[in-house]
């Protein structure tokens, strides 16, 4: 999505760590109306798929999904990272190791809100060593749904995540794919489709 | 907001330690056309008002925030609630209690993202002790941002959180208001207003 290489270009910033930050516009800052583009663009990769749910984890995931979700016309369910008096029940567990948070959790869900009728599109805004997406569709397979794919804004392809959920016949939509980066120059090069 | 209510009443679940569970459209699945309604109704009341950004804490608040600020044509900024590698520099910092979590912790907002010039609507999902929004209003102004006004999806109007918050001079707009909940008899009574 040229629109989004190019906003990644003007305002993402590369660290020491290989971490992308694009605070400005994707998970601390939101730009509302660019998630929009971004929705258009998923409906448009996954046109013509029956998907009757979207997928994410807490919390940056949340925006992009509630903004895309509108676009095919169905409820978001978010996954959480801990338990708290708010998910009752019985739930459905994986466990993450969160690439910038450096630590292991567990991610739930409750079983009322996946069931074996749900066709799943997971989205996500990073995709990199591919925890939470593993995780994510470990959850939906748990409940015995159907993974229609999953959409990615930003993957970086150097990292293994995208190879390992492909592996699992995941179809996997990434927006942006980033094949190298380095925090000594600023420089991000993208995998040329 | 009357389709709240009887959302709220058709779908609430009301457990022991006052504890109103909406999660099947508002904090856990995510009823995206809902919250569309939910955006215009905000609209309507802070019709006229000038505000540029809408500001949320993680989790549950950023789907709300997004979706909600279509229809105000601004970006959205969201507190997070512990320090990760995605935030680098300087941040606001605010202490916060959380009445569902049962514990404390920091939430954080990166000073790029809040400035003098902010004209800042608060929006978050529940209102009840209201240490949340008192951290958010307390960010909003470590910035020296204008607090426009506060949106609250669900206010339970029998604790506190609105009263502290009305006291500091901030205007709240509750969709629905609760006067009392009953966990054994699952009865949920609203403010008449």
């Amino acid at each position: 999505m040229q629109a989004l290489k190019e906003k990644i270009l003007a305002e993402g910033r590369v660290f020491e760590g290989d971490v992308l930050k694009v605070d400005s516009f994707l998970n601390h800052q939101i730009d509302v109306k660019f998630l929009g583009e971004i929705g258009k663009e998923f409906r448009r990769r996954f046109d013509g798929c029956e998907i009757n749910k979207i997928l994410t984890v807490e919390a940056s995931g949340i925006g992009i999904a509630c903004i895309v979700a509108q676009y095919f016309d169905v409820p978001v369910v978010f996954a959480k990272k801990s338990m708290s008096v708010n998910i009752a029940g019985d739930v459905y567990k994986a466990p993450v190791t969160s690439f910038t948070r450096k630590k292991q959790y567990e991610m739930v869900v409750s079983k009322s809100f996946l069931s074996p009728e749900d066709k799943v599109l997971i989205l996500d805004d990073f995709l990199a060593e591919g925890s939470a997406l593993l995780g994510l569709a470990s959850l939906a397979r748990s409940a015995g749904a159907t993974i229609v794919g999953a959409g990615i804004v930003i993957e970086k392809a150097h990292q293994q995540g995208g190879r390992l959920i492909r592996e699992q016949g995941i179809r996997v939509e990434s927006l942006a794919r980033i094949a190298s980066m380095d925090h000594r120059t600023g420089k991000i090069e993208f995998v040329t489709d």
